[in-house]
């Protein structure tokens, strides 16, 4: 089928070019009754703005969008300051969005920006983005799109990443030089990329020293708090309790030392703990906090300035752009270092 | 007196009715003179525009502005879930703005919400925002706003507060009952409201105590971490040093634990500590830490939800609404509780 244009739907609705495209812009000028019969028709015939036109009427907007799961999180609260930190630069505002980790508002989200609200999307997926086609459109109808942290790898477009299995199979070694016998592995998604790669960092590091790996030590945590520490407190005070721990998300952190405060469990002596987290308090817990520190300020940095590269230069092609930053371990006294 | 209306501004400064309207939404097609002339008047007078249209206006976009000067801070995180768990329920889209606590970005920002993107605004201003003209023309063109938390006195719109000068003064009065006898306090802006209202409860427990006040030991700090944890070791190890300290802003939380660190000084023994924060880290801290913790997601959904009465019912008046939400105080370790 041959690209529907803004002049194919004029002449099929028999109203003039300049009204269909103020129509799709909802302006003022332009009657209810007659958006509708134009959106209508745009919709059925799966109508896409030519990019050319919609890159010119986009660049107006000087605005880029940040799709993350959510703020309360140092991780994403630093990776915004990184990303402002270039997009000021630019003299771009940036609009923030939460998905609160809902595939679906995902999908509304980026649905919104075919408006053309935004020049470009950075974006870290929801823990239940296990299938991308509402990313892949957004990418396919023109609109540069940077990935970050929390990527899709079958979506074709740049992606700035940190050194999940490397930082996971160090902490995993760490904790067998400490002497764990039995490491657990605490997630809240089996399906997000980072915590597969995260937890294949982990398998590897005990096949590699010739420790079995327990399945049930494995343990995929909810959004509720409260479900979370019973479980927690559960699985610490069972026959098979582990003797280390590595959480792979910071909000898991209070959870564990709430869980072990009541379980009268003592952190480091028989426990030991290792969290991926930016939180700036971890070395004035008790006990301080090792931790797997993203460099979230730089991903931030770095995902804007790719995204800003697609933006702004003709010929420059973000699909084969790929950054990996490493991250950085924090021996603590929680893993009695 | 009755209400002022587009018209009766048009008489009297002898221009027409869409001259006046097009003014108040600052469009191009009027010269900088006739706006300037407009909005004077329209000020002076407290013109507030027709509900019905500026309503008809904006009901497009279903989205709503939240302002706020970082999201590095719990009590911002908390209080966005607070927003969006009404705006969702609404149907809205959340777009998050930040400041960086830079007044000029507040008003750029504002000044982008003249064409229409949003339905409504939730506010939370910079600290250097001492002066509101920005805040008070938009509320004038008849958007809807919201303050929550950092709000501006001057500007006659609805707020959700919470109870600022009584913590402070419930705070001063824990550290004196435990022997404190020469209490800090530490702040980020002494222009912000909320941060007056928590230095005069703080001066306000002192006298009741017949305690001096020492100028010295109200300190502002600024947004560089290495000056901050300078300037306080400097406090911290001088001749009258302080023996207790009311931090007035979580982001003082790690420094004050690293200059004391650093400084071989033990908390509570040596130095008492209380601060604002919402930080669910706060009791695992070594020592646990005494907080005044605001309603963050309470006064997140109250202020959301005054503005979708603002922007849904017609006749609804904003500008009289004000809503003061209390603080809780957890004593624990760091103030030998």
């Amino acid at each position: 089928m041959s690209k529907v244009t803004i002049k194919y739907l004029a002449n099929e609705l028999g109203l003039s070019v300049s009204t269909i495209s103020k129509a799709l812009k909802d302006s003022y000028e332009i009657s209810a009754e007659t958006k509708a019969k134009v959106i209508e028709l745009a919709n059925k015939l799966h109508f896409v703005p030519n990019p050319h036109a919609s890159s010119l009427r986009r660049q107006k907007s000087k605005t880029i969008a940040v799709v993350i799961p959510e703020v309360a999180d140092s991780f994403f609260a630093l990776a915004i300051n990184g990303i402002e930190s270039v997009a000021q630069q630019k003299g771009y505002h940036v609009l923030i969005y939460l998905t609160h980790e809902k595939m679906s508002r995902e999908e509304v989200i980026l649905n919104e920006f075919k408006s053309g609200r935004v020049d470009g999307i950075l974006i870290s997926v929801t823990k239940e983005t296990s299938e991308a086609s509402h990313i892949k459109e957004a990418v396919n109808s023109g609109l540069p799109i940077v990935f970050f942290d929390r990527v899709c790898e079958e979506v074709i477009t740049a992606k700035v990443t940190t050194d999940d299995f490397e930082s996971s199979y160090k902490a995993t070694k760490h904790l067998i030089s400490k002497s764990c016998k039995r490491i657990g592995y605490l997630s809240i998604s089996k399906s997000l990329l980072i915590n597969r790669k995260r937890e294949e960092g982990y398998r590897q590091a005990l096949i590699d020293s010739k420790f079995g790996i327990d399945e049930k030590l494995i343990i995929e945590f909810e959004d509720d708090e409260e479900k979370n520490l019973a479980l927690l407190k559960k699985i610490l005070s069972g026959k098979n309790k582990p003797d280390g721990l590595i959480a792979s998300v910071e909000k898991l952190v209070p959870t564990v030392y709430q869980a072990c405060k009541e379980k009268s469990i003592r952190i480091p002596d028989q426990l030991k703990l290792i969290c991926f987290t930016n939180l700036s308090s971890s070395s004035f817990l008790d006990p301080p906090l090792s931790t797997i520190t993203q460099p979230a300020f730089e991903m931030g940095k770095s995902a804007a300035t790719l995204l800003f590269k697609g933006i702004e230069k003709h010929g420059f092609n973000l699909m084969s752009e790929k950054i990996i930053v490493p991250s950085s371990f924090h021996k603590r006294k929680s893993t009695d270092f």
